[in-house]
């Protein structure tokens, strides 16, 4: 393999994949990247077995010639050091030359650099696909549903399903949920796809989404995914993400969300935000976290409050936008409520009790496709 | 105690003090900030018994009334959650209210908190230091001297006093070493004061002068400098910041200094920073940090390079601005160079070598009181 290309090409190309890489595998072959060069131009693969990235550098862009290409081939290169270096290279050329032992020369400017790289052939190859179950849809509609829901999987490995997002598609809806028992939010969108194009309980770690996020295009691309056996895999652009899907099955949720409720409140979403955050700052101290919300009987606010045995006691009055029902005290973990409205972006939000020992419900005002679920602490103050 | 303050002047000052809190401490009054208002302002105090800062808020900033006081008094507040808190409060004016048992009433908007604070009585008084040893000079030279220096202190607490920052005034020149017995940084600046004014083996922690850096003034402000027996006083604006000396004798680094050099170079800084970071990124895989520079035939460049048996070789070839003397192979910790590069301003750095096992001595091409001294690596190869 003999090439040359430009640095700012490859450099983005390797920040893209290097979100596969695993600092700690055992599998030596694991630790680097594959590089293959030919006629149409060079491919970066890198894998941790979980998730798998390969991004494609074609030899001319926007018109440009970006690769000449003297000699094809690949070789897998150690990445750690592959990824620094590359960027910190002198000229906007990088010229890469491998010969058969799989010796790595690197040449920019005046730099030289030799490596030893591993024999491609050990590398793990991507999964090939059936494209039955295929859907297109928007990068930012994608990007925008896993910030909705993601923050809410479960931490603990003990039960890995719950440590995902479960997807379903049904009747051209694409649905997210995603649990940890305390609470659970989701998130429903509909999607330009034929109707026979559908699934149920497949579960995506709430990590690997997260990583799929900062490589996906912010606007003005569309983003295809294809669901097989035990893989998903997006593609969009010139870089494709594999994804193992989560073993298990996902609990039925639907049971839990409220249909009726007994108070509706409605409060403008960044006063809200502040005052739960002013009691949160206590209740941390704490380790608790718990934040107690008491209507007022003129159905215009509501108080905010927090106490610390050692340190002390926050208390607010905070109006709301609109309120009916009965009056409410209800307990809850103020960290909940700060992660959902950190996701909301709408000026108001619904929230709906059903009493101070059951869940209450928000929603962004504005959009209906958009449920959070937060379980109260049960205290008997 | 009872007083109405801007937040914004509130919040700067606890911003400045709150460097001196230590959050590990054993004493619970020293995880607090003494409060004091009094007719002419307010005064916040941290202490972690090492560092001292206190800053004064006059009740007029500007010609603006900032505080409004009804009852003088004080208070020692708790410090991690008063620092979180006020910076989070919804008004731009906060109310501050302390009965006879510490109970402290804080208002701002309709956010209302109380909290249990201790009696001001227990915080520890501020050292009073005989200002027989003053001197004054420009805020921005004495950062610029700690971040010369404060780099090269020692890591290792086994000796104490090599982590701190010798201070040396004599005929009105202020000097500051710092060495960790691999490398040794120095600066010398005039200082307008009087020439009677003198001090030697004054130690003060470079930990400390770090943080002193980050309230000093960016600009056209003068500080004041008292030295007394075992503290020492910053005093800038309304700020006051007390330090501990370090105990124990210098040693006596004169005579490592070399006189005469058997290879004198001046390199451009930037290329040469670069260079050292390229091969820095391989030796450190080897957790060396070794890299060789070798003197090319022609005195028009060197060679740099660095080596790791599992990975591989970087080299280059990097001109130099000018050479004389004997032909050169030394290998360095590359971090020791890198750190004296980061604050080399200048455009150029001469550096002066002895030889293969002797010191090298960088100095910034234009500023002759600053000087770096590295001791090579010991190689055989």
């Amino acid at each position: 393999m003999k090439f040359t290309i430009q640095k700012t090409q490859l450099n983005e190309s390797i920040q893209h994949v290097s979100k596969a890489i695993s600092s700690r595998t055992t599998i030596p072959i694991l630790s680097g990247i594959k590089i293959e060069a030919n006629a149409t131009g060079a491919t970066l693969t890198a894998s941790d077995t979980d998730i798998s990235i390969q991004a494609f550098i074609p030899v001319d862009v926007d018109g440009q010639r970006v690769i000449s290409l003297e000699r094809p081939g690949s070789v897998v290169v150690p990445a750690k050091f592959f990824v620094d270096i590359i960027r910190k290279l002198p000229a906007s050329d990088v010229h890469i030359e491998v010969n058969e032992s799989f010796q790595i020369g690197i040449k920019s400017g005046s730099t030289e650099i030799q490596l030893a790289g591993l024999d491609p052939e050990e590398f793990p190859l991507l999964p090939r696909l059936s494209e039955h179950q295929t859907l297109t849809m928007p990068s930012e509609v994608l990007r925008s549903m896993i910030r909705t829901v993601a923050f809410a999987v479960s931490a603990n490995e003990a039960t890995p399903v719950l440590t995902g997002v479960l997807w379903i598609l049904e009747n051209s809806k694409l649905k997210f949920v995603a649990t940890d028992r305390h609470r659970l939010s989701s998130v429903e969108k509909p999607i330009d796809c034929p109707s026979d194009v559908k699934f149920h309980n497949i579960v995506i770690s709430g990590k690997n989404l997260n990583e799929l996020s900062k490589i996906l295009p912010e606007q003005n691309a569309m983003i295809d995914i294809v669901v097989a056996d035990n893989q998903v895999l997006f593609r969009t652009g010139n870089i494709l993400f594999f994804t193992r899907m989560l073993d298990g099955t996902y609990p039925d949720t639907s049971k839990i969300i409220p249909q009726t409720y007994k108070t509706e409140t409605v409060f403008a979403a960044k006063p809200l935000a502040d005052a739960i955050d002013r009691a949160y700052l206590l209740s941390r101290e704490e380790k608790t976290n718990i934040v107690r919300l008491t209507t007022a009987d003129d159905e215009r606010s509501v108080e905010i409050s927090s106490s610390s045995s050692e340190l002390g006691r926050v208390t607010e009055q905070l109006p709301v936008e609109r309120m009916s029902g009965e009056p409410l005290k209800i307990s809850f973990n103020s960290k909940y409520m700060l992660d959902v409205l950190k996701v909301t972006d709408d000026d108001s939000i619904w929230i709906g009790f059903t009493g101070a020992m059951s869940p209450m419900i928000l929603r962004p005002a504005n959009d209906s496709g958009i449920l959070h679920l937060i379980l109260p602490y049960r205290t008997t103050t």
